[in-house]
């Protein structure tokens, strides 16, 4: 098993920043580690919610410091959040949850779904508070359900390729087998059934017994956002062939312009498909990745076949090994769910910080693109989505690999990518992913050294 | 798999509490949901580190008012504590650190570990940082461990009956095979090599290719304190069978009086002996068992055999499949690897808090074990350790289980426990665990109602 965004090149660039060396890490999606600030208000939040003593102590401040400027303290908004936060959350934060998580979080997290997919009382399918389970990030909760579906090593899953690691070493570690599909670059990423049936005809010729199919929208590492034709066309294969879909979803807020398009709407007709949807608070506009916050909702729960054992009571058996999931990554998905309300004091520093955050990302992006356009042969596809660019590298020197490649620019730039083999990719092409993360000033400082070195290094 | 701590007596309380009975929560060892009070010096610390804002508000607040008294500021020592820790963290809460936990973190956590067990210059043998995984509770761990273990089904993880949940669950979805031994409950759970070896012979006879020995000390679910000879004749059993060492030591801050001896001392002198061991911070005097704070620190990394691998090596791309662990985790585990120092601003409270909960506790759990007294054929051996005790009922009624038993006693009293079959047990015995954590009031109503309850029941 190899973990590509913390394989060899992440190895090498911890040495050289040992050594000294200025390094952007852009192997991964980590925002916060190239000085994106947090949300203000989630923080403030989280920060009386580990010490409720100062919930009231603000109060009193307030009264007592009449005379100063009101970002010195806290809102009312925030305070009565939070009192309303601990009254529902009984326990405080240092005590297990309910394996699921707490009711009222996973009842935020339906409202919240319901609310993004425009489901109204007379169309739409409502979310399910308890279909729902909160997790440590969204890797857990994959993991468990691929753990779930797969019990012998004729089972396969359908995987995007490239894709993103977590997928093959997992189904690598169950013991199952992997059956790969390829997206169309040079459309922009696009997916059909003519692409989806010819994997499946080849995993059944090696009698292998597909189960499920992956989809990862927006994706990583293309960074593609998936159009409705296309999502129409994975939902109708996976009806035809009786899947399982595994719904990637945590880039759900990171289309720049677009409008997402949910797995979980996509299935308000098909009854009969078992939808497994993950979101995680890593990624969006709050980027908290260290807290590990995360969930996942099934819909239609699938039939466990001749046993009278429901699948939701056996998911909650597997997470319950665990007993809960953090309680500031549930807080967290808490606050993703309950945004500062239209008016309120938080308002409008939130929504701009929101905005400046996702503008920031999609012009980082597009700079990030832009100096492409400067490397010979560097082609990159598709609409800006996720945090990544995947660009194919279609001029390389004989006998160098995309990993050399980055290997040679982390050692001239201090710039960490990951090599398209890292995330699997059509034989006989070459790509890199990186991710559109760091602050303008740095980009305009590397960018033109990346350039000088890329068409020195195809060369070479 | 099934998992009784979370199992049909935790739904059934689950309904009766919506129904409006008021219920005790001692099915699992969750201090602050019984009303433990976090400890000061950690909460104040974690608030901040979420709004590192107020760490300089704090000193300016302080020259506003200087006329407040000093329990409504935060003292210099934890404003410097944060300071210094976010240089150290370098990228915050809310970005992914490295898979095993940063650098800073690992290194007190190896000084903690040496301070315990009294690491000398010319004498024991240090803790290595570069061994020491942080992990989302010690859960987390023992799955990465087993897993690595356990290849196939001939593979057997030698494990104490009765014994923590987790274990059977994990050999069990791993797909290996359970190899139980029998800690002596008459001489208050003791352990020698004749136990030992007994149950490994059985297993040898059924070809399972035992690979470790899991020990829980102090023990959950029994309570019960190895003593050191007890260690001793583990850790020579180890060393005559090869075999791994697990040391679930989660417990070591419940002792209540004696002193905790680490399997990292005891095998100070083999350093054949491949250990693991885990420790978090959900017990303890610490309880933050919602923060999911765990480690553990591997001691002479076993050989992966004819290859060039090294086992730390596979650990971190294990690990590495979730990215990190959260970092408020992380930070607990430093916040309990570096206590306030003697003679500091928070010491006197920190080390009052400390006590205070620990007395609390084993009072707690004497209160219980005396009223167990007046319950007829109720048998509670050996010393009080972790923070369960674990009686034998050598009465039922004819007919009735411990599984009967615990459910009717929650249905009459609220009181949540757990029948012994839940955790394996002797065949022909029953036994209930109680986590002693209710607070002494409620105690004082309850456990009249309980034993009024158990001289009926046994009688029925």
């Amino acid at each position: 098993m190899e973990y590509a965004v913390r394989g060899p090149l992440y190895h090498k660039a911890a040495e050289l920043k040992k050594q000294g060396k200025t390094i952007i890490p852009c192997n991964i999606g980590n925002p916060q580690s190239l000085g994106q600030k947090p949300i203000t208000f989630y923080r403030q939040v989280l920060s009386l919610l580990e010490y409720p003593q100062h919930i009231n102590r603000e109060r009193i401040l307030k009264k007592k410091l009449s005379n100063v400027n009101d970002e010195f303290c806290i809102s009312d908004y925030v305070l009565d959040f939070c009192d309303d936060f601990l009254v529902k959350m009984e326990t405080g934060m240092g005590a297990y949850t309910d394996s699921k998580g707490p009711p009222f979080i996973r009842e935020a997290i339906s409202r919240y779904i319901d609310k993004r997919d425009k489901v109204m009382s007379n169309t739409g399918v409502s979310s399910n508070p308890d279909n729902i389970f909160i997790t440590d990030g969204a890797s857990e909760g994959v993991k468990n359900i691929l753990e779930l579906l797969i019990c012998n090593e004729n089972d396969g899953i359908m995987i995007p390729i490239p894709t993103y690691p977590l997928y093959t070493a997992t189904i690598n570690r169950m013991g199952g087998a992997q059956v790969h599909y390829y997206p169309d670059e040079e459309s922009g990423w696009k997916l059909n059934k003519d692409i989806l049936n010819k994997s499946l005809r080849t995993a059944k010729q090696k009698n292998i017994n597909v189960k499920a199919i992956v989809v990862i929208n927006p994706a990583n590492p293309t960074g593609a956002i998936l159009g409705r034709n296309s999502i129409f066309e994975i939902v109708e294969f996976a009806e035809e062939n009786n899947l399982v879909i595994l719904a990637d979803e945590v880039y759900q807020d990171n289309l720049y312009g677009s409008e997402f398009f949910s797995f979980a709407q996509a299935i308000w007709d098909y009854s009969n498909i078992s939808l497994f949807s993950f979101h995680s608070t890593s990624k969006g506009f709050y980027g908290e990745c260290g807290h590990r916050g995360g969930y996942f909702e099934v819909r239609n729960p699938f039939d466990l076949g001749n046993t009278n054992r429901n699948l939701i009571d056996i998911l909650f058996k597997q997470v319950s090994v665990n007993l809960c999931s953090n309680t500031v990554g549930q807080s967290l998905i808490y606050l993703l769910s309950s945004p500062p309300k239209e008016g309120s004091d938080p308002y409008e520093q939130f929504m701009n910080e929101k905005k400046s955050v996702l503008e920031d990302l999609f012009s980082k992006a597009s700079i990030i693109k832009d100096a492409f356009k400067q490397m010979e042969g560097m082609e990159c596809y598709g609409e800006i989505g996720a945090m990544y660019l995947f660009p194919q590298m279609t001029i390389l020197p004989e006998g160098k690999t995309d990993f050399d490649y980055c290997m040679s620019l982390l050692e001239e730039t201090g710039l960490t990518t990951v090599n398209g083999t890292g995330f699997g990719q059509k034989e006989g092409t070459s790509h890199l992913r990186i991710a559109f993360l760091p602050p303008k000033d740095i980009l305009k400082k590397v960018l033109p050294e990346w350039i000088d070195f890329h068409n020195r290094y195809i060369r070479m």
